[in-house]
């Protein structure tokens, strides 16, 4: 009985994984361009800091971890998300004794044990930046920025931010009540979830999709903002404009984790049917103070953005992508002295920079030529025991078909040559 | 209380990742030359496929993974090494109907319980190649030829490759009891390891660092191989001389791996002193076969190489690493209005294709030029209200301390085509 892979899982086939590449060539050099550095933290951490940085009431922590216990007995889990380690390496690290913004990016595997379904899996991927120890609302903009300038230079279509502010703890707390009053007519009609989210986070009812009947007329928290937390929403806004970021309102966004204070923001794809969300982030003043702590409290702000949705997205809207590199040239020797030759050959291409690839399989040279044309090789060469002797080589550019002799000693430079020249 | 990351595991940070990005770069190049496609399988997989992959009585399964039930009630553990999963995905996905050779390559994390110390750790990471389907032992020479081209490109001093056949299994059993035989007077004074290994894998008694005294005058397998082993092994060592790679023959050598068959090599590098290898692998004709449970098997060779240990030895050997990229330009706005159209500018900037950076902490302009020395900036571009107005903005190298005023509409432009001279 042969092994499969893990339910929810997925292999990265060649094929497949140079959009993977692409996409991640363009995340990294786009963090080149915003000046964000990247950072690794650990694929598991101690369980502990997951209920402390996401919440321990959250779905994520009550349901969705793989949680197991090491060998010296400690209770470790798979990240779930990449903030609450990013968040523990920049305290464990003291990285906020810099004297800049620490401005970080991350692209790496994630955990969660969901149902499995479309562009939805156990081990999926995101890309995110976090930046930390300012307070400026410009700092809001730059991160919302580098995500739209992102989808848009990946060639995504029809994508929005929408944006809100979730205010801070105080003003939340009083939003808060104004919900449950609103709500406390209805209670006893709403679904099971939001009766509990009634006592523990009655704002995410407005993005319950079973509820949205009763969310009708219910008081938006812009309606609630306090003075500081209005002028910081507004120059979030004014930024944007200022940047050319098409954004829209959305007084109900409010992101499934409690930790966002101020901005919050969402990405919207057109094309792909109800889940049309592809990203987010925020705000969370707070959560390195609850992270450390301590009374060591940074500001940070930052997104997360699924690899899994935006390939999705990409297929779904049908934006090319750019093809690799074809490979340079494909070696064929014929006869034992002349394959043998080529094993060398090969390594002298290949030190030379360029790509190639010759048969293992001693297949006949008909064969080798098909073979060649499936890796859309850009060159052939052709050696055979007659023409090693002579110290000759033939060449066959496969764009044009033309065919020549060249001399073996100095082949490897004429080609290089010829390739970067075309 | 703040929370640490966990025990044996590191967390890589700016200053640091530059390498790591720089290593990988290098991998990844390589195999473009060398035809090698990226194949990404999941981070854990069921617990029977390394069992059956890697040895159900090897230390790796026994004694050093990271083992858990799922909520499925499914046993899964955190990858060990990158060969079983690659083989489960080449089987799985049926890639061996493909007409040519498969080669693949990785670079990821894996997850050993060990004792951590100096360049070991309990996640680790590795780049691997496999190559499936050639029994030609120019495929062996070419997987042994990629990695001694990255250690050289890389800079890596003193690389030489270690090689050794490891025979078919029919020989190894008949060499097993010549093993026996010789090790069988002193059994008894074998350290404990090696009297466990005199019936499970005697071989391995000639690789035990406390034994070796009892080691010489052992019988090597090189005399003991047959015909076919014999001439594969031969065939190798032509093609590396063509190639010119530099190699020694270690009889000695068997790998901690019980898979192995015909060529097995390892590199080692000077400077490091005692653990001197910094990477291996070899044939592993039957693993597939064993993984897929069934009678397809495929021949198939590889290598796996450790980044910590690539990243000890190029400091070990002060090897310099090339530099990344500066940034560009630090935009620095007196005056709020200022500050604000440097937001657009910066925007600009990085659409143009270059790295940019302003402040976000309200510091003085004295405060932001440091800052901006900090960050290695090529150019600062000062914006003032009134330059604003009259529609300039003075940009200075940091290079050459030039100073000049630039109008302000095609800034971005002018900054680019001069970093793009620089």
């Amino acid at each position: 009985m042969s092994i499969q892979k893990p339910k929810g899982t997925q292999d990265l086939l060649p094929g497949e994984i140079e959009k993977w590449q692409y996409v991640e060539n363009k995340a990294r050099e786009l963090c080149r361009r915003f000046n964000y550095k990247e950072i690794r933290t650990p694929v598991f951490e101690s369980t502990e800091l997951f209920q402390r940085g996401v919440g321990e009431t959250t779905d994520i922590v009550e349901k969705e971890m793989y949680t197991f216990v090491d060998k010296g007995d400690r209770s470790m889990s798979l990240r779930p998300e990449g903030t609450a380690g990013v968040v523990r390496s920049y305290v464990e690290n003291k990285l906020y004794g810099e004297p800049d913004v620490t401005k970080l990016y991350y692209i790496g595997p994630m955990f969660r044990y969901e149902q499995p379904q479309a562009g939805r899996y156990r081990q999926f991927h995101q890309f995110g930046i976090e930046a930390f120890g300012a307070v400026d609302p410009g700092i809001d903009a730059e991160v919302i920025a580098l995500g739209y300038t992102f989808y848009k230079e990946l060639g995504l279509k029809d994508v929005v931010v929408e944006i809100n502010s979730v205010g801070t703890p105080s003003v939340r707390a009083s939003y808060r009540e104004h919900i449950q009053r609103f709500f406390a007519p209805v209670k006893d009609q709403l679904c099971k979830d939001c009766q509990s989210r009634y006592d523990r986070n009655p704002m995410r009812i407005l993005d319950c999709k079973i509820d949205q009947k009763f969310c009708e007329g219910a008081p938006t928290i812009t309606e609630h903002l306090d003075e500081e937390c209005t002028v910081h929403f507004q120059a979030v806004q004014d930024y944007l404009t200022a940047m050319e970021i098409p954004y829209r309102l959305n007084p109900r966004l409010v992101r499934g984790l409690d930790y966002y204070t101020h901005t919050a923001f969402e990405y919207k794809a057109g094309g792909i049917g109800a889940i049309d969300t592809i990203g987010g982030g925020g705000r969370y003043n707070g959560l390195v103070g609850q992270i450390a702590g301590g009374n060591n409290d940074k500001p940070g702000v930052g997104l997360g953005l699924g690899m899994e949705r935006i390939l999705l997205v990409l297929a779904a809207q049908g934006v090319e992508i750019p093809a690799a590199k074809p490979l340079d040239v494909y070696l064929i020797g014929l006869g034992e002295a002349a394959d043998k030759e080529c094993v060398r050959l090969l390594q002298q291409v290949r030190l030379a920079g360029l790509s190639g690839e010759k048969d293992y399989l001693s297949r006949k040279m008909k064969a080798q030529m098909k073979s060649a044309d499936r890796q859309a090789a850009a060159f052939v060469a052709i050696l055979g025991d007659d023409e090693l002797a002579r110290g000759e080589i033939s060449v066959k550019s496969m764009l044009t078909g033309e065919q020549e002799t060249l001399p073996l000693s100095g082949f490897v430079q004429t080609l290089a040559d010829r390739i970067r020249n075309v």
